[in-house]
């Protein structure tokens, strides 16, 4: 609270007057750095340092740094720092419970943030954050209920109910990549058979289409090393029938996930975004046929599955930085209210 | 608003003080009367009238003039009429979409009822108003986030979020019964193949039970006529090897959409009920070891499937009932706010 509470004063002053979105990534740390209206004021890319916790919060403000020297600004100019991290976060203490991508466990990554940077820094789970991102700045924040499906390296949904963030009760709403959609299916990270993940996500995508140049069943994949999501929905494009195959696969599972997304919480829109979804039209049309077999097959899915519940994020959409913008901007106010109406006791 | 007007006033006199919950079925409509302290004044059961809308809202009328000749009260006593109605229900306006074993769409029970009882009456779906019942009245008031998961005729969960009665953006959250589960599975009601229900729900289970005698695999089950759900459980639990295989199966799968349901909303209980779950164990046991099999195999499944997650509630308790009374206080105290705020204007 002492330190929130050096960084609540100054604001008031208006001296503080630019807020800070960052995504905390595997290999980089991406920031950004607006005033109160929103204008960008810089940008800035920095390498993620995985060797060591503390290493990982140095790099981080390295790249805070970065991006306020892009603005022509300092330190003390910061409101409030937004951050979302690849993992388990406890937003109320900032303490990182688990990041694998990141190395971290259990450790007090927003304490040694505020001390290093002298500002409050809020953190929460980077789809979350993400999802606020899609609500906040992207004209859907007239909807009650919307959830966010990210398809990357993992997958999990971000869920807005009656407006706001949900997060369940241990932070863990919306992981529906470990829903196990095929109990006969391949062995996922986390010890059970089948998840979504392991049909649909980035590294399940990219496995399928190693395995394809090793069957030799695949004529173009061959040529591309490494072989990546990336290249396997570029092949299908370019007619690769053995990388049709794969991303008509793991569509059919995406489109089943969705209608289970909806059948579940009764939302009014799905936003589709992450590093997979990148791939556009090849990524979304697999999914789009099983939507309308769904469709033509139950009148309940026509009923539920509208044509306009399902959006696609733009590519240049960094749904994650603004995402962080909202949280900080979010947050601080809150924790002023929260503030004032113990002064006012 | 003017009926509800008439009820509110009188209110503050404390001459009405008696609520009534009721619980309507296909088969029959249940009524409890109760006073503030919520002490059972009366209780009865009464056939519904399927035969057309009108005699539909009659026979409920009926019930409840019978549950208050069982109270020995007047039907000026009333405060307020909760109503659990099996189908699409919109609470704001008291018509029924669609409850197909009601025989009625879009049809305005509530006014009508009112109309008719002189009273506030607040209809909402069966699930739903069961989940409040759950919430209220069963010590588990103190969780944020709960759901309640009916297995019956049909299979649907109640969901409570953040402490308030979830219902989507369409009142079809937690309709989970038609998540598909398995693509290859039977034909459901809804259009959609292999649906949960079409393995689990209790119309499934006595079908196959009767293809059991049909294929003259049951030993016990030729015996029952007709072959019901409860026929079924009965026989597993008797020793029956075919109707051991249907509730292993069907046991297999309700794990299964456990494991969804946690992933999904991430809750901090879940209690199942419902027709088909009042065979306690034998229904029950085969759900626990999926729950197991799942928490032997993957440490995210052992993390979060806790054993004092899952309650099975007792078959002699009334949540369908109950819920109605809850939301009848709870809707009735709402508007008598919002009229105060209203007035105070």
């Amino acid at each position: 609270m002492t330190l929130k509470g050096i960084a609540v004063r100054p604001l008031k002053k208006l001296s503080r007057r630019l807020w800070v979105g960052v995504d905390v990534g595997g290999s980089k740390v991406a920031v950004l750095v607006v005033d109160t209206q929103r204008r960008v004021r810089g940008r800035a890319t920095a390498p993620t340092d995985v060797s060591g916790p503390e290493r990982t919060v140095a790099s981080i403000v390295a790249a805070i740094r970065e991006g306020l020297r892009a603005a022509n600004a300092q330190m003390e100019e910061i409101a409030a720092v937004g951050l979302g991290i690849p993992g388990r976060v406890m937003p109320e203490t900032g303490v990182v419970q688990l990041a694998v991508n990141l190395n971290l466990k259990e450790f007090p990554v927003g304490e040694l943030l505020e001390a290093q940077i002298g500002a409050p820094c809020f953190l929460e789970n980077d789809v979350r954050v993400a999802t606020s991102g899609v609500y906040h700045f992207n004209g859907n924040h007239t909807l009650r209920n919307m959830a966010y499906l990210s398809v990357g390296t993992g997958i999990a949904a971000g869920l807005i109910i009656n407006g706001e963030l949900y997060r369940g009760s241990s932070g863990m709403a919306g992981e529906i990549g470990h829903m196990v959609i095929d109990p006969q299916g391949p062995r996922c990270g986390c010890g059970a058979f089948g998840c979504l993940e392991t049909f649909a996500a980035g590294p399940a995508i990219a496995r399928l289409g190693r395995r394809a140049v090793e069957l030799g069943t695949s004529r173009l994949l061959k040529d591309s090393e490494p072989i990546t999501a990336e290249s396997v929905y570029e092949a299908a494009r370019q007619g690769d029938t053995a990388a049709q195959a794969i991303v008509e696969k793991a569509g059919r599972y995406l489109g089943q996930a969705l209608q289970w997304l909806v059948t579940a919480y009764d939302v009014e829109r799905i936003v589709l975004g992450g590093g997979v979804a990148c791939a556009g039209d090849a990524f979304w049309q697999p999914i789009q046929r099983e939507l309308d077999r769904q469709r033509k097959t139950s009148p309940l899915a026509s009923d539920l599955l509208t044509s306009d519940m399902f959006h696609l994020l733009p590519a240049d959409y960094d749904a994650g930085i603004w995402g962080a913008i909202a949280l900080a901007q979010h947050r601080l106010e809150k924790e002023q209210e929260e503030t004032a109406s113990w002064e006012s006791v």
